[in-house]
C-alpha cells in the first residue's frame, strides 16, 4: 500500500485533472479497516438518539460499513504509544477524528500508518494532522466543509453578546443569592453602535457578519482577499487592508481564520497592545493562534476587558491552563461545532465521503485540504 | 396640592385634547422635591464616568436640578415605614424610580403623598406602580418609552443563544478543570431552523424577530394586533391569533408583554403543559407573568428545558427564590434594560420630562401612562 500511494502521489502529479484515472486507481472491493477517534458520549450517549458525534454514536455508520464487510474501530484513547489509536496505526486505511477530540497525526505516525489512505475530519479543520507529511505520503486529507460553520457563527455572536452585556457575573449573582445590579451594569453595553472586526471573513466570518447584521453595528473585516462588491454591500462590512490598522478601531475582535503557519501566535503580546484599551475577543477559530499567556496577562491587566472561545491549545486543555482562571472570561470546551444539528451534518458528510472512496469517486473538491498528495491551495 | 390634582383630573376629562390648557395649568416657578430611587452603585460607583443609572450616579441631573432651585433626594431604601422614601412620601413632588429597583407605589403611599404631581419610570414599565389608585388621584405616570427596547432584545437574544447552544454547562467545565464535551454536546443545538414564538410583538418584540432574521428560524408572534403586513413580510414572522395554539409549534417561547391583570400568572401549570416538550422559555418582561413555582417544576421535570430572563417577583429576588436553584436555569438579577447605553438615554428622557413639567409642557405622547388621570389606553 505504500507503494501504491506513491505511485498515486507521482502520477497524480502528471495527471492532476484526471478524474477518471483517479477514479479508477482507487476503485476496489478491498475491505478497509477504519478507525474512528471521537469524544466518549458516557452517562450522556443514551440520553439522545441524535447524539451521533461521540465514541458510543459512532457517527451512526457502524451497521452501513459492517454490513459492507469493512471493520470499524471507534476510539477516545488516542495519546501515547500504549493508546488503542497507536495499536491500530500500522494497519489502519482510514482514520476519521474531529477537532473536538483531535487525534494527532503527527509525521511518525504517518510513517508507521503504511496501510493508510484517507485522513477523514467529522467536522472542519486539519491542523491536527502534519499536512506536508501527509501529502509526501500522498495521502487524502478532507474534511466536511460547511458541516458547521452555522453552529460556529451562532455560537460566535452568543459569545459577543455574553462579553459585551456582562452576562456571567450576573449569572453568578444569581445562583449565589446575591442581587447587586450595579455590579453588573456598571460594564454592561449594548452591541448596538459598537464596531465589530472579524479577522478572517471566509464561510463563517461571513455568516456572522450577516447575523450581525441587524445590530446596527460598525462592522469591519480583515482578509487575504476582499469580498465581491455585491456581497460586501448586502453584509454591509467594510473591508481593511491591514490588521494593525483594523484593531486599533474594534470594540469587538472576532478571530475566524484558520490556524497556519501564518496565524500561529499571531495575538501576542504587542499585537494585543495594539487594540483598544477594553477590547472583547471571541475566538472559536483554534487557540494556537493566540499566545496563551499574553492573553492572560491581558486579561489580568484589564487590557482586555473579556476573552470567550471554545477552543484551546492543547485541547483537551489541561486542569493549570490559564485561561481556565483569568478574569472576564467565557470559555468552554471546544464545542461550538457539534450541535447535535452539526453532528447530524458532518456524520452524513463522513459516510458520503467513505462511499466515494470505496467507489473510487472524487468527493466534492471544497472538500479537499491534501488530495492524493496535492495540498489544497489555501494551505500552500 | 391635593385640590390642584383633583382640579387637573376633572377638567382633563373636558378637556383632554386641549394641550394649551395643560401647560398653562403646569407651568409654574414653584421649586421641588424630587425623589429617585435607584439601585446603589457602592465600589461600582466610581468605576465608569458613565454610570449614571445608581444612586451615585443620580442620573447625571443632581447639579442641573439644584441649579434651579430643586431640591433632590436619592435613596436606594425603599421598604417599609422606615424607609428614606417612605420619609419623603408626604412632601415630595415627583418621584423617580427604575424598574430594576422599583419603589413600589401603592394606593396607601399615593394617599399620603399629598404633593405628588408625577411618577416618572427611568426605563420602561410601569408597574410597580398602582395605576388605579395614581389615576383616581389625578397624577401623571410616565416612562422613557423606547429607551432601552434594543437593549433587552439583544439581552432575549443572547439568552436564546445560551440555553439552545447549552452555554452554561461547558463554562463550568471551563473554570472547575473539567473537559467533556459530551456532557455538553448532548443537548447543544443550532438556532438555524428552529421554531421561535414571541408572546407579544411591541418595539421589544420587533426588534427581537428583526435581529432573528438571519438565523433562518421560522419565526411566529402572538399579538392583541397584526402588524402591518409590510412590516410582517420584512420581519418574516407569521402571526398567531391563539396563543394556547401557538405553544405547541414552539422550540423557544419568549416574553414580550407587559405585565396587566390580563398577563398576571398567564404561564401557569395548565399552560405550560401545553408547550412543546423540550421548550426553551425566555423571559426578560415581568417574572409575575408567570407562575413561579410552576416553572420551578416544569425545569425539574424536564418539560421545559431552559428558562432564562432577568425579572423576578418580588423584586430583589429573595435568596431562596426557587428559580435561583433550579436545573437548566440561566437567570440574571434585573439588568437587560440597565446597560450604560440605556442608562445615559433614559438619563436624558427623565432630565428631559423633568423640563417640559417644570415648563408645563406635554411630554412626548407615547411615555404617557397616566396622563393627568386619564390611563393610556394599553393599560384600560
Amino acid at each position: 500500500m505504500a507503494m501504491k500511494r506513491v505511485a498515486s502521489s507521482a502520477v497524480q502529479s502528471l495527471f492532476s485533472s484526471s478524474s477518471t484515472f483517479t477514479r479508477n486507481l482507487h476503485a476496489s472491493s478491498e475491505k478497509k479497516k477504519i478507525v474512528g477517534v471521537f469524544y466518549k458520549g458516557n452517562e450522556y450517549a443514551k440520553l439522545n438518539p441524535n447524539f451521533v458525534g461521540c465514541v458510543e454514536g459512532a457517527l451512526g455508520i457502524r451497521e452501513w460499513l459492517e454490513s459492507q464487510g469493512h471493520q470499524y474501530i471507534v476510539t477516545d484513547d488516542k495519546e501515547g504509544p500504549d493508546s488503542e489509536l497507536e495499536k491500530h496505526i500500522p494497519d489502519l486505511h482510514v482514520l476519521i477524528s474531529t477537532p473536538f477530540h483531535p487525534a494527532y497525526v503527527t509525521a511518525e505516525r504517518i510513517k508507521k500508518a503504511k496501510n493508510l489512505e484517507l485522513l477523514l475530519t467529522a467536522g472542519i479543520g486539519s491542523d491536527h494532522i502534519d499536512l506536508k507529511a501527509a501529502a509526501a505520503a500522498g495521502l487524502t486529507v478532507a474534511e466536511v466543509t460547511g458541516s458547521n460553520v452555522v453552529s460556529v457563527a451562532e455560537d460566535e455572536l452568543m459569545r459577543i453578546l455574553i462579553l459585551m452585556r456582562n452576562f456571567l457575573p450576573g449569572y453568578h449573582q444569581a445562583v449565589n443569592g446575591e442581587w447587586n445590579v450595579a455590579g453588573i451594569a456598571h460594564r454592561a453595553y449594548d452591541l448596538e453602535g459598537k464596531t465589530i472586526g472579524t479577522v478572517g471573513a471566509g464561510r463563517i466570518g461571513k455568516l456572522l457578519l450577516q447575523r450581525l447584521k441587524p445590530f446596527n453595528c460598525n462592522l469591519l473585516y480583515f482578509d487575504r482577499l476582499r469580498m465581491d462588491p455585491e456581497l460586501e454591500k448586502e453584509i454591509g462590512a467594510k473591508f481593511e487592508e491591514e490588521l494593525d490598522a483594523m484593531l486599533p478601531k474594534c470594540d469587538v475582535i472576532v478571530i475566524n481564520t484558520p490556524l497556519t503557519e501564518q496565524t500561529r501566535g499571531l495575538f501576542d503580546k504587542n499585537r494585543i497592545a495594539k487594540c483598544k484599551k477594553g477590547v472583547l475577543i471571541v475566538n472559536n477559530a483554534r487557540g494556537a493562534i493566540m499566545d496563551t499567556q499574553a492573553i492572560a496577562d491581558a486579561c489580568s491587566s484589564g487590557h482586555v476587558a473579556g476573552y470567550s472561545g471554545d477552543v484551546w491549545f492543547p485541547q483537551p486543555a489541561p486542569k493549570d491552563h490559564p485561561w481556565r482562571y483569568m478574569p472576564n472570561h467565557a470559555m468552554t470546551p471546544h464545542i461550538s461545532g457539534t450541535t447535535i444539528d452539526a453532528q447530524l451534518r458532518y456524520a452524513a458528510g463522513v459516510k458520503d465521503m467513505l462511499d466515494r472512496h470505496f467507489r473510487g469517486e472524487a468527493f466534492p473538491e471544497q472538500n479537499y485540504i491534501v488530495k492524493e498528495g496535492q495540498l489544497a491551495s489555501q494551505y500552500r
